[in-house]
Formats: structure tokens, sequence, C-alpha cells
């Protein structure tokens, strides 16, 4: 594509989370624009079936709706007057009609109705990819759960290591947040209703044409469109804008969370997985970058302030707000690309990870044995009582440090603890607790 | 309560939203205080159940565990050094258990295990008064929807006249995010988990003083406590955190709609309804706010961006992240009380509304029958074809702006149409389509 | 534009508030390619100045770096292996410069130097048609603003009429605040700074090259790409990118009061206002939609989280953060052209607006005199007693709803009040305070 | 303090990032109280000087100003009914000056004009406390920076070491987005406005009461009260909040950067940083948490979207708003605390904190020279060509990584670069470019 100066699209040059990824093709301009002539397409075959237009009416309209006979950027321009794109798409789609048929374009509807059930439609379509990336990495996290069930780990709290864990429980932990998310999308998904109300949410003009009962109308139109049939039209009832604003904003969340822990687990000095392929550096020939993991924090950054404005939308006035409604479109298609791009960045990462379990083994001896201190404490206070064993083990940790010399060696030289197995209780890789049994109980979950 | 200027306290002067709230109470420090003791209680009951602690410890814990023996400002100021409040509660509920049970006090927990069970204790006790005002709200609503399920008034698009509706079907649809907002509150508050993870989420202390299954433990520390139990500890897998964000933010801005309806219609220019006790004014002895719809209005202007920090803490690092856990605390507590108020408020609403339905009438004769065009122009169409049909139809309704007469009046004097029935076409209670129909079957939801 | 499913480009379908302004044509990605390749000619050139470079690489890369000789699309596909576009640009770059100069491709900076420096070129060319808008705004409100010095309207507060104002206050009002805007977006601009750091922030390979002075070398660069010279490679002190930011969102809020207070005056009860050209409905023929208020609405919606997003990428870490930083580049490109459209909406809206004053002065009537209640109850707490007087208005208040009937009427039959002006002292005209001289004031800024 | 179960307030339990601090009190309910009476004095005050009240009223409405005589309690529930708290306060404080000079309190104001004075006292007075503490952070950083100029350390960029740089560079970067978080925060504070309107902004009712110039009104006020005077009342110009807003946000980012990079220099693998006192763990003796750095990074992550909700209210409509303008006082109020207390927890983390040159000297080994590839690519690229130069250090480095064995040794074997001074070249303390000198003009800053 070469560009051009009176050209302002996005190509996605600014996004490398998304760009070229399924969930971006099921979102583009183009993805609406045939969403939005399904959408009319579907109203005129559902007033065709109830009898309220001829059989014919219906497949010229289905004929016309073809996305490569229409412009998108002239449409973009032109939604400009009257503030949405369904305006100048009507106008269009008619005259490719022609007459006869051509006044049973768009008939009953408002805007709002083609451009929300083309909105739910593009999102259904975009979170096919992302379900199926969702997937993936889910499969690849169990497999290194369940791989690295015993692997020994330093756990850390507060940047500092605290006791030891398994990568096993680490990777169950990230494969139950990409299930959550799941769960949460599909939920949504099967829930996303087609919008039909009419001019102002009463359906009144599809009386005047003939209909006799609103749920049918309604229920034949959402059948026609293959989405759910919503009890209401949901104009200034956001409920399905919100409930897929929270669904993706955690799914990105949770994603971030994966790549939060590896960009952590792959710096210099931890050094204990890396990413399948990292990103090279023009300038320095060494470097391998946690790419993916980069994406996957930055979407989890935008993904909530996204969420935010689309849950703001929820208080819509009036039978159609002015600016509520309009504030959505962007920030829905926005947040639906970077989580699908986010999910393919995901599933590249699961799949691809390196675990190095040697460096996972030596970082676990970094304190020189104080990553157990929370074991002897435990062990010590009945012998020594509380106070005393707290004391012995704060000096001991400071001698530890300073003398660099393993906790274990300066326990062997205190004469009260002399019959202790002090080389298995200060043995990081044998404080694990439940971890194995956690890492199965989690993996049981489909 | 006497103003100390050493007191840098919140007692709600700046939140008339929530001050005196029930679902303030439930949220305050105090309410806070007596969660996390009844989570260590909770600990040492689990403990002894299963044989790890003797009953006396529990007894001693539970009889200790007294809010009115600690003080809040005090453990506020010492939480600072280790950066959670639950440091010195430990200390505190340590010493005044005493000899020989304080060592079971807290024992193999770590502070985020008592922090996060006693926040989901608050969200579940913050969330009864929540849903109950919530009941209150749909029940007020649902009565209005039947009252007048054939109340006409004019529906408004983009701020303008569009066609005609009925109050029925408005207070339908606001009673179906009320209940779409209980459905999501009830499904999260369900499943409020306990958490229990120990030092890194291994429970390996536990396992140290004699536990043999994680599974057990979790699941009688949960009962111990009220909660549901958890698959994963979840120090660092937010979802009942991001769920709760999810839900309350749809909550506040499902109510926000109602407010900024309410504001709309009770504006001095359309008067349809009213606040039955509307804010007075110091200055201006006439003016009745409509202040219960001005405080919805402002709570979900809030909530969106609270939760937007609740979704953006999803991405917590390692076992127990350094910021973003403590990023939660706050937002989440004013997103419960923030809902809460709301929700009283919204009750109070519902219940006093002044509906002025001579009112409604009066305003959709405002435009002369121009609410009606829609109509007129699917009756005209076929008749006159439908370019001049829609030529005829701007003129003439430029004509009744410019002339001040009524749309009816003028079409009379055009001949092709004398035969119509322009009284009943122009009328525009005679348009409101399937607004009973679609009120009646929202009115079955329970 | 024909549409390609696998197009997943975003040419503002929806994106009515600026598809098609001088704004987006200033940030769409074509715009950011010819940056990005104006950042590597300057690099180059100001090398070449200082001696690091023969002339003759500057003259080869200058001429290489025509943006018509790349492609976006691949571009951006590209980036994904390294997760910015600088990379396969430098890659395409190099090529298209060929031997012997390639090599002086780029030399001695890193991806994030020109990024940046690109980033700040795009918005110092998208602020210039922003502020010729805001300029245009302005004028016209000026204009407004003196027309109507002293045309009365009824001034609201929490929706109700609260005492008279005059409409030339309003837009006075507005225009203070499209000042303010352009002064935070002037002082912004002014000190928009090119980033050279080198891989981290060091300028290290520069001196190898031959650098023997920092500022110099910043500075020359900077000057050859226009923009100011920062003390410090900013790589992580994100300061302009957040000065950006609170400036975008403060100008897209100051512009949606504009739009928020011109929704209110032409609702269609209210019709105090209207905009020269409102968007049509195909449905209803009669109806005018205020479309720039609500473009405008939408975007004062949006912008806030989008600079949230921004000042949350403040806490950049280390010498280059995997995350915040790829978190800028799309909210802040989305700020600068949401803003960009909602100047020229505004610009728009401002030059057509309709004011009808006969409107106004009807609806100053509305309340039968209740909108000088502040004014009676002043002068009536000397005469009566401060108590007196506000049981008296507050009956007099009372029967005026009730009865229908001017409040001036109902005092004129008060014995105690029959020697004042009544009808000078109900007249709403005349209780319009200080508002022309605010007005006046206000208009002295330039 | 001992708990209340029937007491909702916030004492700060869950705040450790303000609890106690200067800030918190200075922002406290008992600080909006005094403050709120402090503007009530300075009205009357005002109109005592312009002679439009007699001196003794000011008397006594100062006298009776006094906070210890009202109940914050009290008036935060009964701020419910008319939706702000100034309503009961104005009847508690004329009751408490009783006849005759009770009716001149709030004479001719609105609340919001108290409301919004009183905010913006709270706010100059709540910025000393700030300021202060950025100014012993800046003064803790110039030191850092100058006394580690020229300490070597790995420079990282997405969390790989990529070439060095210096702790002094490091800390005067930090320096410098304090020292543009002061100028922002000093800038906006000398601008902080009194609020003066009354009831629609047109300062009517003192013109009843004898005023005759609008700006000696206002300035006679401000000065009053000890803040500027607002060319315009800005009731719904919402300037002052915003400017707020993002100058606190913009102080929150910057210090959670400083947050950020104290975090991750503190992991246990890195350890070149530790803060002064870290915070213990009740379970594990040898833990030292960055606990001031967590706090940092906290409030950093919550800053943005309360500041987005500040900048969202900028779109206040009519002469009052219902909702934007009671959205911001929670909002504005947090981020004032938070900020201020995250400035508290800065100063003491700069001025504690324990910079290890050792450990950053052994940490630029870690990759055995790798850190230098840039400078090798450089010196090489001449010698060998781009391309073999190029092959051959990613050769190098793949060996240097599995043999594990230093860079410099492997090169030293290859005969084409016998004579280059490879110890000097791969000395990463020798590549440190510009650093010393950028710190040193960044300190030049005053």
């Amino acid at each position: 594509m070469t560009p051009d100066d009176s050209d302002s699209s996005d190509s996605g040059l600014l996004a490398p989370g998304w760009a070229g990824s399924p969930a971006a093709h099921a979102s583009g301009d183009s993805a609406y624009l045939r969403a939005l002539l399904d959408a009319e397409a579907a109203l005129t075959r559902a007033q065709a079936a109830l009898g309220l237009a001829p059989a014919e009416a219906a497949d010229a309209v289905a004929r016309a709706a073809e996305p490569a006979r229409f412009d998108v950027r002239s449409l973009a321009e032109r939604a400009r007057a009257g503030g949405n794109p369904v305006i100048p798409l009507v106008a269009d789609l008619t005259a490719a009609v022609g007459e006869p048929y051509g006044p049973y374009v768009h008939r009953g509807a408002t805007s709002q109705d083609i451009l929300d059930t083309a909105t739910m439609l593009v999102a259904a379509r975009t979170l096919e990819p992302v379900l199926a990336d969702l997937a993936r990495t889910e499969r690849a996290l169990a497999a290194r759960a369940a791989a690295h069930r015993d692997t020994p780990m330093p756990g850390r709290t507060l940047t500092q290591h605290a006791v030891p864990t398994t990568f096993g429980l680490k990777a169950a932990g990230w494969r139950s947040l990409v299930l959550d998310a799941r769960d949460r999308l599909a939920r949504v998904r099967a829930a996303l209703p087609a919008q039909l109300g009419g001019a102002a949410g009463t359906l009144a003009a599809f009386e005047g044409y003939g209909a006799r009962d609103a749920t049918a109308l309604t229920e034949t139109y959402a059948r026609a469109v293959g989405l759910a049939a919503a009890p209401l039209p949901w104009h200034t009832l956001r409920t399905p804008v919100a409930d897929l604003a929270g669904a993706l904003a955690f799914t990105a969340g949770a994603l971030g969370k994966i790549g939060e822990d590896v960009l952590t687990l792959s710096r210099t000095e931890l050094g204990e997985v890396a990413e399948g392929s990292g990103g090279g550096s023009s300038a320095m020939p060494h470097k391998a970058n946690p790419v993916r993991a980069t994406l996957l924090a930055a979407a989890a950054r935008r993904a909530p302030q996204l969420a935010a404005t689309l849950y703001g939308s929820l208080a819509a006035g009036d039978e159609r707000p002015a600016g509520a409604w309009h504030a959505e479109w962007e920030p829905l298609r926005e947040l639906l690309r970077l989580t699908g791009g986010a999910a393919r960045d995901a599933a590249e990462l699961a799949e691809g990870l390196q675990v190095n379990t040697g460096t996972m083994r030596r970082n676990l001896d970094l304190t020189g044995g104080l990553i157990v201190s929370e074991r002897l404490s435990a062990v010590l206070a009945p012998r020594l009582g509380r106070a005393r064993a707290k004391a012995l083990l704060t000096e001991l940790a400071r001698r530890a440090r300073t003398e660099d010399r393993p906790l274990g060696e300066l326990l062997s030289e205190e004469p009260e603890l002399t019959d202790l197995d002090l080389a298995g209780l200060t043995d990081p890789t044998q404080y694990t607790g439940f971890a194995g049994a956690l890492t199965d109980r989690a993996l049981e979950r489909r």
C-alpha cells in the first residue's frame, strides 16, 4: 500500500499488537461494512418471511448488499452530516437495489438498528479467532503446567524472594485466568443480540407495514442475522456493550498477567524463561527482547480505559443519546482488536516459551537458604521459643548476607540444632508445599 | 463528631451519594476491621477443625477478635511500615490473645490471605443492602410500567422529538437494566471466594503444621468464613476483584441511565416527571432540584474509572505484586459504597417519582404533528410516490414551523388527501406501536 | 476505496467525528511514515553537520526518505517481530539508500529515538489545524458574545430555571474555555522535543562515531527536524507525552462543554439554539439533529480515558519500558485526531449556530416569574422580615404553579406590597446582574 | 479511635500510602469544613469591605465560623437532601451567628461559590506539604546524581541489558521528572481561583445588595480568602479543576517512574538498590520489601483514572451541572491525598536509598561483554565490513552464552582483531557515553 498524503487511514503501523491478526481483519472498516450490509439484508429478509415485504425485495437487497460495490472512505466522509455511517449507506444501497425494490431497503428501521446489529455481528465474528487463540494458549499452558508440575523456582512477593513455588503452579495459574477469560467471552458471545426498535424503540413503523407481533418480528430478524433476540429494543439499554467491555477488559488483563510474569522472568538477571523467538535490535546484535510479552503488557494497560468509556455509555439518555452511543463505536472496535491481537500473542508466547529449569534452580540458591526462612521459623519456634527463634534467624540472615555464607552452614554451627536435618530443611526444592497438588487440581478444569 | 485538625478522616462530607447509607456502614474502616478479625478467627478455627491447632486456640482467638479492642487509626498509621494493615493487626491480635495461644494467630497465612478474605467479606456484606435496594427499585419501576403501560409521551433521539413512545415502556426499560444489574451482582456475590495461599500461594507453611490436603484446608477455611472456596490461591489471579468491578460499574451505569432520563424529563421546560422530594435551594425558594437523579448521574460518571483501575490490576506480577494489589483496596471500597449509595437513591427515586401525564400529553403536541411524520411518510408514499411524499412532508413541516399551524391542518388542505383519516393519522397517541406489548413482555421477567 | 476482506484498516467509517478532517490527515499512518522518514533524514543530516558523516550520506538518505517508496501495510506487519515499526523501516530505508551510504541510515540511534521524534512531529503538524480551528471557534464565539451581550435567557442549575442570565455571558464563557485550550495547546506545542539518546539514553554510540558534545548533537538534530531540544533523552521521562495528553483532554473537554450546552438548548422543548445545518433522519423528514454538538459530546466522553492511559505510561521502567511505551502510540494518535475533529466541529458549530432570542425570551416566562424569586426574597426580607418573606414567597410560588398565574399578579394582591414596582421586580430581563459587564471583561482577553 | 458499627468513615486503614501524612490532614473532612467556613467568613468580610454589609456582621460571622462548633457527620448526612454540604452548613452557621447578623451569612452566594472556593483552599493548603516533599526529593536525588555521576550500571531496555549507563544519569532523570512535577504544581497552585458567581453566575444578587462593580467584588473576595481572582465565575468553566487534575496525575506518574525503577533494581536478583528501611514480613524474617516504592507504584496506577473523571467533568452543562460537578469532589480530594502521600514516600525513598555500586558493577559483567556489543559492531564494521562484523558478533554472542565465556576472550582468538584494545573495548565501564555530561547538564537546572 503506497501512502498518500490525503490518506488518514490506520493500517496498523502503530499497532504491532494487532496488525495482520485475524481479529483485526474481522473488525476493520471492511468487516463493518459487510456486517452493516448483512444487517440490512436480514432486515428485508425477515420482513419477507413475515409477509410484510415481497420475497423478491429480499432477494434484490441481498444481491445488492455486496461490499465490493461500496466505497468505505466515501461513506465515512458522508457520515459526518448525519453523524453515522448508516445514513449514506442506506442511500447507496437503495440506489444499488434500484426500482422497484429500493423502497424496501431499511424499511421501518432506524440507523441504530443497523449499526448496533452490525456491531454485534462484528463482535461475534471477531470473538471466533479470539476464542480459538485462547484455546491454543490454554492447551499450551496445560502442557507446561503438567511438564513442570514439580519444577521448583523462587516464589516472589513485592519483588523479593519469598518461599519456593513451582513453574507448574505458575503455569496452571496462568491457564486458570485464560479459562476464566474464555468462560466470560463465551457467555457474552452467546447472548449478543440483534437490535430492532425503529425510530424510538416502539417498532411503530413495522406495525404500519403490517406487523402484528413484536416478538415474532424481533425473533425472525435475529434469526435472519444469526444473533440472539433481545426482549426489548436496547437502543439505550446497553447491557450487551457493557458485557462485552467487561469480558474483553478481563481477557486483556488476564493475558497481561502472563505478559507481566514473562517480562520479569526473562530479565537478564533472572533468565528463567525466554520467548521462543525474541525480537532483535538493529544496534545490539545480542539482544532478544520479550516482544510478545511486551505487547501483552501494553494491551493490558490500554484495555481498562477503553472499557471505562463503554461502561460510561450505559448512562445513555432518552430513546437515543446524543454522544453516549457515538462514543462507543471506536473504543469497542479497538478493544476487540486489541484483545484479539493479545490472544494471538499469548498463544505464540505460550507455545514457544523456553523454560530454563536450571536457572530456576540456581536462583533458588541466591539467598543462601533465606528463601526457606519461613520453614525454619516454624521448625525452630517450638524448639527455641518463638522469640529466640526469630532473633536467631534474623541474626543469621544478617550474617548470611554480610559473610556471604549459606544459612544452613551458619545454622549447623548452633549447638542446639545439631540433631536437625538442616540440609533437608534448608533445601528449597523440599519446600514447595502443595504446589503439585494444586496444579493437579487446577488441571482438572476443562 | 467534632472536627480535629489532626483528623484526616472522611466521614462523607463530600459524599451526599453514600453518606449515612447501609452500604457505607458495611464498607467503612470499622467494617473492614471487623472483617479482618473475622478472617483471622476463621483461620484458626479452620486449623482447629482439621486438628492442626487446639480448639482452645480457636476459642481464644475468636474471643480476642473483638473490633472494639482495636484502634483503627493507629492500625492505619502503623500500616505504613509494611505497606498493609494486617501486619500491625496481627501484632495487636497476638498480644490480645496472649499466651499460650497467641502463636496460633495468623499461623501459616500471609497478609494477603487475610486482607483479600476480608475484602470479599466486606463485598458480600455490602452487596446485601445493595441488592435489597435494587429489589425495591425494581418493584417500584414494575408498578410504574404497569400503571403507565399506555401513557404516551414523546420519544426523543439526539435530543429531538422523534416518534411517540410510552412512559410504561421507558419504565420497563429502566427496570430491565435494574434486573440486569441484580443478576450480575448476584452471580458475582455467590462466587466471592476466601483467600488462602500462604507466603507465595503454595500453602507450604500449613503442610509444616500438619495439613495433608490442600483442598480440605481451603474448603474448611472458606466454610468457616462463609465464602466460596477457590480452586487456587488467587493472590495474583484477580478474577474475583475484576468480576466485582465489572458488576458494580454495570450497576452504577444502569442506575445512571435512570438518573440521566429523570434529569432530562424534569427540566423546567419538559416537566414530565419530578422527584418526590426535590432538593431545595437556600436562595431560590421556588426550586425543587432533582437531587437523587443528580447523585445517580454523578456516581455513573465515576464508577467506570474506578473499575478501570481494578481491571488494570489484573496484570499482577509474580506471586504478589508490588503495587497492583495495593492499588485495588481503595477503589474497590469506593466502588462498593458509591454503587450502594446509588442503589439507595434509585430506590427512593423510583418510589417517589411524580409522573405528569398531562404534561407528557401536551409535549406530544409541541411539534404540531411533526412527531408522527414517520407515519405520514409511510402512508403517503404509496399514494403519492415516495419522492413526492417526502417533498410534500418536508415542505409542510417547514410551513408548520414558520406559520405555527398543526401539520394535520396543512395536510387537510391537500386535495389528494381529503379521504384520509388525518385526525387519526396525526394523533400522536395513536402511534405508539408495540410499546404496550413490549412493556407486557418485559414485565414477565422476574 | 473498494473494501477487501483481508483489509483490517480503519478509514473512519466509525468516526464521523474525525473522518476527512485535516487533523486526521495529519495523523494517519501515512503522516507517521513521513514523519519517521523525516526523523531519519534529520538524523543523518545532523551528523553530517557535525562532521560525523559525509554530506553525501545526508543527501542520499534525504533522497531515499520518500514516503511513496515504502509500503505502510508491509511495515505494519513486519513490525510485529521486533515490536515497533522502525526496525523494518530502517531495513527498507537502508536498502533504498544502497551503497555506499546505507550504513549511515539510523547510525547511532535506537528505534525509540526515531519513533518518539516522529510522534512529536506528527503532534506538531496535527496541532496546526487544531489551533486554526480553535481560532475560528474563538472568533465566532466572540462575535456571538458581543452580539448577544444583553440577550436574556434562563440560567439553569441542576436542570431547573434558577435566575436569568444572558446568551452573551454564556458564549463568552464558552470562548474563555476555547482560549484556555488554545493557551494550553500552544504552550505544549512550543516545547515538543526531538528525541535522541541512543540505545539506553547515553548517546554512547555517537561518541564512538566522533561526537564530542552531547548538547551540540542534540541541538543540531532538534534543529534539523524542527523541534525543541530536550535537556535529557526522555525515553522514560515522558513529560512531553503527558503534557500533550493533558492539553488534548482539556481541549476535548472544553469543547464538550459547548456541545453539552448546545444539545440542551436545542432540545425540542427548549429550542433556544439550533445548529446551522442539522443532520437529517432517513425516516423522519422533520428532524434536524444537533450532530456537531453530538460529536463534540462523544469526543469529550472518550478523551479523558485516552489521556489516562498516557498518564499511566509515565511510570515507564528502566531505560525503555516493556509495554508502557508501546501503550502510548495508538491512544496519543487517537487523542490527536479526536480532538482535531472536535475542533473542526466546534468551528462549524460556532459559526453556524442559530440563536433564537424570541424563544429565550418566552422561556424566561415559563415559571411565571419564579425565576426571579431570589430577587424578591432580597427585596421582601427587609420589608417583611426574613421568615415571613420566605413563607410568603413559598406559598405564592405554590399558588403560581397550581393556579397557573404569574407571580407578579399574586404579589400585587398583597396589601403590604402595593407600593413596590412589581412589574419591574418580576421582569426577568431586568435581573441579569453583571452579565453584561462580565461579558465585556471576558471579551478583552485575546 | 474505637470502631463503631454505625461508623462508615475512612481513617486510612486501606491507605498506607497517605494515612498520617500532612497531605491527608490538609484534605480530610475537617480541613474541608474549615475551608468552607473560611470561605463563608471571607464572603461577609468582602461585602463589609465594599460597604455592602456592616463590619459587625463580618466580625460576627468570623467569630462563629469556628470548626469546633460544627458536626461533620451530621452535615454529611444532612447534605443528602439538597445534594451538597453547604446547605446544612449555612443553616448551622446562620444559627451560630444568630441575630442580628445571621442574615448576612452566605448572602448573595450560591452553594457552589462556597464549595468551589473551599476546594481551592484545600488544594492550596495540601499542595504546601506536597511541594515541600518534592523539594526534599529533588535535593536528595541531586545529591545521588552528583555522587554517582560516574557509577556504571547496566542500561536495560525491554527488560534486557542493552548498553551501560550510570546511576548518576538515572537519578538525574528521576530528578528532572520531580522538577517537572514541581513546576506544573507550582504553576497551577499560583492560579487557584476563588469562586463567586451567585445563583447562576451573573452576581445578580450582589447587585441587589448594592454592589456596583463585578470586578471589585470578585477581587475583594479573592483577596479575603487568599486565592486568585477569576475573570469569570467558573461554575461550569472548570479549567482550575482540570489543571489540578493534570498536574497531580503528572506528579503521581512521575513519582511512579521512580517507584517502578526502584522496584526493579531492588529485585533479589538485581540487588542494585535497597530502600533505607524495607518493610518486614511476619512470616519471613529475612524479607525487606521495597514498601515505599510499592506505594509509589500503587499511586501511579490510580491517579490517571481519578484525573480522567475530573477531565470528564469539563463537559459541565448549563449554569451548574447535575452530576458533573458532584462527580468532582471525591476524586479531586483523593487525587490530592494520593499524590501527597506519594510525595512523602518519594522523599523518604530518595533520602534513604542504599545504592550498591558493587552489585551494579557485577551485573555489568553478567552478559560476559555482550552489553557492549553495540560498540563492537561500530568498531568492527569498518574493519571487517558491516555484514561480516554482524555475523561474527552474532556467532560469538551465541558461543559466549553456550560456552559461558566472556566475549572479549572469544574476540581475542580472532586473528584479524589482535591489534585491537579488546580489554578496553569490552570493558562496560568505558562505554557510558555522555552519561556524565548529561548528568552535569541536568543538575544545572534548579
